[in-house]
């Protein structure tokens, strides 16, 4: 068994409230991520795939693909996007970076396991100072 | 004469276009940057001041003093902001890195030189693959 | 189950030697790290914690108070101290950064549970060339 | 148990192909990466092994030994090298990031184990946008 | 006036030696660096324009058709080659990073002109410890 | 004329403080790094040195020698060491990120200019968040 991880990157707004709650009870929550002008972040985005080294040719799977991959259902619909307003597959989802690496999970299971890799982890990193890592 | 550099971080939604430019033409010169739904960064800034080394201290100027100066003037009216909308500093400007770099060296030229040091340069690093200097 | 990470970092002096040995056993055993007269790193200090995603808030727990934890039971106490001497969790033992791990982790496991997740990893890194992690 | 990790680096040549492959078979499963004029790497190497830490010393192992050990066994035979024709434990292998991770397992299980720790994991960086990981 | 950077990266074979010199002097003068297999890095290119910023964008010059510049005249031509036997502008140079920056120079001068700005300086990182910068 | 970097390493304890200050003069005027228990840091050191490329052999200087002086002269005499106390070069001064830096130009200029270079910039990171450039 081989762990294979690619590194994406992508740039997004974002704020983290939730519409049923009250402006008080959001700042409360969420701080100053709840601003409702936005912010947003530079995200480093890294997806781990596991499997086999394919004895023919020496790899687990074609980097390149993978990264085609991640770009084709991730990157090219949140990259300097709104992620609270503009991204299918965080619509009605709370905008945090937890909530993001699950959805990136979704997004990205079916594909990987076409090209014969399994999907083992998503890490998405926020800031220097954190990131979250999502197993399925 | 010594150069001391403080990195400082924040993050903030923009987008970059012009309102006296119709929809096309700040898509054209802008590309996806002038989405109208925003997007945003993880901006590094590095501030580097100078001067003689004080011979009673061996310091330029206090490093804690410099922190807070660009704290004071700079993060807290950017950070988790709308540069486009929220920040006195960049109002009626394009939000590039180019031009906030410049509106940052005009809100620490006094401040600093108030210290006791010179403003020196001005580096505000966008993403791992592009930044501007300016030097006044 | 998703992971959250948050780093933070510190700087302290250190020596690695044991009271017990001689001069010449500190020396062999730890190497240049044994300097009676101390020497010192800037920590980087990486605390995961593990858990459920809140329904309600979209988050695992609350990162700012993920951060305010790791500086009132650890940083503040370590950062710019030395290690051997000031620093009460480490009164006794070897600082190593093996140790030094060891000993973050019975700080912070209560009140990481306290919070509601659970702590996960302790990862502390010494130089960029070497780093431990402990598991509990 | 603890989890100590040393991080080591080498550059090298190499190109992905296989000499049963046609010309035009190699170019489409290894792409640019088969050139036969060869291109190249700075790779980043850790090597992760476990244990319980030495009561006596507060210490896994001697990190220092464990550097010697992997330059004797790896970087020694492998920096400013070509890993398709020089390298001794890549010998008829698909020079692959995968290919090489585990071949550095197979040389360092023995050297690490008789230093009293376990080898848990090699991780090897390629570049800033990939790596692969390996535990045995 | 304003100083813009992009970095790009490319990934390349090479060896220093001098076709003139025995193989003892090349070994004297170059090293391991003059092995005959070749071995290679992965190159970080940081190219600093300037100017003033264009009053009615914002901007210097657009970034994104500096990166292309970039892309056309050196990592089209470089990125996973050989450095001493395929790469046009390093014909008949000995391939060390110090020709490499300044035939760097060489190639964009003309382009970036002809975008609007001036060519400031080239940076170009072999490996994590050393750099060259060139500013015609 | 082009510009060489070479990046080296070092830890080593220090204070800041002035034995003519009394407790209360240090503390106001350096803060928590005057405890009079010692801190320290992990230091990057970047010596850049400048001149003309040697036609013959493509190079500014040999960056093995380059390397090997700044051993010598710097980091072989405070790596692992206490700057306040163990360190000839930094006798009788305050051991301030400025001063050390002044201190490392003055060690290095003469060996510099020996390999037949000019010593150009001494930069010397403290910690991530600031460094200081001293230029003679």
């Amino acid at each position: 068994m081989i762990y294979l991880t690619r590194r994406e990157t992508f740039n997004a707004a974002h704020r983290l409230f939730k519409k049923e709650f009250s402006d008080e009870k959001n700042l409360e929550i969420f701080g100053k991520c709840s601003n409702p002008n936005w912010h947003g972040h530079n995200y480093e985005l890294f997806v781990t795939v596991k499997g086999e080294i394919n004895q023919d040719t020496g790899l687990l799977i074609n980097l390149k693909q993978l990264s085609e991959i991640i770009r084709l259902y991730i990157t090219d619909k949140i990259d300097h996007k709104n992620m609270n307003t503009e991204v299918p597959f965080m619509t009605g989802k709370i905008a945090s970076t937890e909530s993001l690496a699950e959805a990136i999970w979704k997004e990205l299971e079916q594909p990987v396991a076409a090209c014969g890799a399994v999907l083992h982890c998503i890490r998405l990193e926020e800031t220097e100072n954190n990131y979250v890592e999502y197993y399925g």
